[in-house]
């Protein structure tokens, strides 16, 4: 028999709650049999919610949460006074060990504040980096750490690679996953002090793939299986990913509506343009998991629908199966 | 009568030197009445070029200079041991006055280093920025520094964001230009230790129009004219700003081949496709300016070719007809 994930889902978080967290924990109720969901929450405005859809009601139960964290709060006062918000009942009920996971499209910095305080650091973890996969013209690959550790020192980076590494290996599936670090240039004695002091660490170690530098440029070519950078540059790389993206499609649309002819040849290359661009999506992957914690925190982007919810939701089962938790545990070991 | 611009051409730098580089100081000097050209490299090579094109003969000068900087040679013991390279004897050209400007598409680090050691900084000067302009949805923003210096200070930062209002509201004739600072969040209190010391003081100046932090996504939608960073963010969103675009278009060209209704589509798009990605190809801009030296330095793309370096050369125009150095200095001086 297969084991069952227990999901701690925040219903009131995201710019689409509860409307779609809610569809979206029925989703992936219907979809996958070894998922278990606590939906928390307002428990009326659930409820009224959870009437348009069909789902396992066995398999889910709603805890009663009257408070809501707000994105604009400041994080870690949120979390510490906001004790019957559905982030804090949630992220308790994973530190309770009643939870294995815990999923929310919420505030950024209050779940990662509230990841830490409240379900708190594995052992031998310096910090816990968010590390969401993104789109490659190959494939995928892990941005570790795009979270609100700025400032982040050499020693963090290093923990960050290992961390990065055994999830590429053991959840993606990739062997031997490259390591790079993010950097201005390729030769080694490029960079910045920070970059400068890890970047002979990473050479120095033997349990991982290190393949020297990354510039900005060979990252969507996917040239990396794991980009290590600290949270500043990591997160100037992830949203300015989205936001080339979208400005570029803009572009492209406006073009295509310019001319009569330009009009006609959009209807017929629509079908397959949505195809290709859909492997350069990142919302297939579904959450960013914020690695390093005692338990599972996975954060979905702040503007989910139902199907990204529901891949979030079904991603903790192959982290609780690969017992990724233990297995950051011991690559940190020997340090 | 106009002003001549002189113009020093390091006719060896860049992936396509010295073919295109040639060509495109011809190019040059075809297009503008008021420009002079020395063309610095080696002088048989050169003239031999030169053979191909049209050009005005009494507006071009070669002066010989036997060695080539490489891209991959440590800057400063390059420019500081290569005395006979077209790079060292062009930048020499601008520090006698005998040119205005010196233009090249070589290493970017010789250059920077080269700009800073020969021609040195201008008064009041810290840091000398390279500033590139990139694409936007609205038109172009300067994005200001993406050179060498890292580790960059808040006084720096400063001193960035006067330079970048200067270059927009002088050459590229933006009135007021909306200047932010590059953050990980909209608020006040987010971001890094530098860019949290910096925030208050570039709020306090009354000679800018600061808006306050951009987020990294909202960049490509133009919602600031001058984007002030320190270099390895800058390097970081130029280069991802070319590969994210440039593995997009291959994605998109990828799924206009997968089918033949794709294939027929795509013939009929690709003008009005062509038309508009133009406005989002930054190679339009020329070159990036190195802004608080004693004379004009402007870095192109090291794959230029023959319209890219046009561009760059006519730039020079401009930036001596606005006489941008003095009010620079003028902008820096009340500190």
């Amino acid at each position: 028999m297969e084991e069952i994930v227990k999901v701690a889902v925040d219903a009131m978080g995201g710019d689409n709650a509860p409307g779609e967290i809610v569809k979206g924990a029925a989703k992936a109720l219907r979809e996958n049999d070894n998922i278990y969901i606590y939906l928390v929450g307002q428990k009326d405005v659930i409820e009224k919610e959870l009437e348009s859809y069909e789902y396992p009601k066995e398999r889910i139960e709603i805890v009663d949460a009257p408070d809501v964290i707000e994105t604009a709060e400041p994080p870690v006062m949120a979390i510490r006074r906001k004790k019957e918000s559905s982030m804090v009942i949630a992220l308790k009920l994973v530190k309770d060990k009643v939870a294995d996971a815990f999923v929310s499209a919420g505030s950024s910095g209050a779940i990662l504040v509230g990841g830490q305080l409240i379900i708190g650091k594995a052992k031998g973890v310096k910090r816990a980096p968010l590390a969401p996969l993104i789109p490659t013209e190959k494939g995928a690959s892990l941005l570790i750490d795009c979270g609100a550790n700025v400032d982040a020192r050499a020693e963090h980076l290093v923990q960050f690679a290992k961390m990065g590494s055994v999830y590429m290996e053991n959840v993606v599936g990739i062997n031997h996953p490259r390591v790079a670090i993010v950097n201005i240039g390729a030769e080694e004695e490029k960079g910045n002090a920070l970059v400068k002091e890890t970047y002979p660490m990473l050479k120095s170690l033997e349990d991982i793939n290190f393949v020297g530098s990354i510039e900005a440029r060979d990252i969507p070519r996917g040239d990396a299986d794991v980009i290590v950078c600290e949270a500043f540059a990591g997160n100037v790389i992830l949203k300015l990913y989205e936001g080339v993206g979208s400005v570029m499609l803009s572009v492209i649309k406006q073009g295509l509506l310019s001319s009569l002819r330009a009009k006609i040849g959009a209807l017929l290359i629509k079908p397959a343009l949505k195809k290709t661009l859909k492997k350069f999506d990142s919302s297939q992957y579904g959450g960013a998991p914020l690695l390093g914690l005692k338990g599972l925190v996975v954060k979905a982007h702040g503007s989910s629908t139902a199907t990204e919810i529901a891949n979030a939701i079904r991603q903790c089962i192959e982290f609780k199966q690969q017992n990724i938790n233990n297995k950051i545990t011991e690559a940190l070991g020997d340090e």
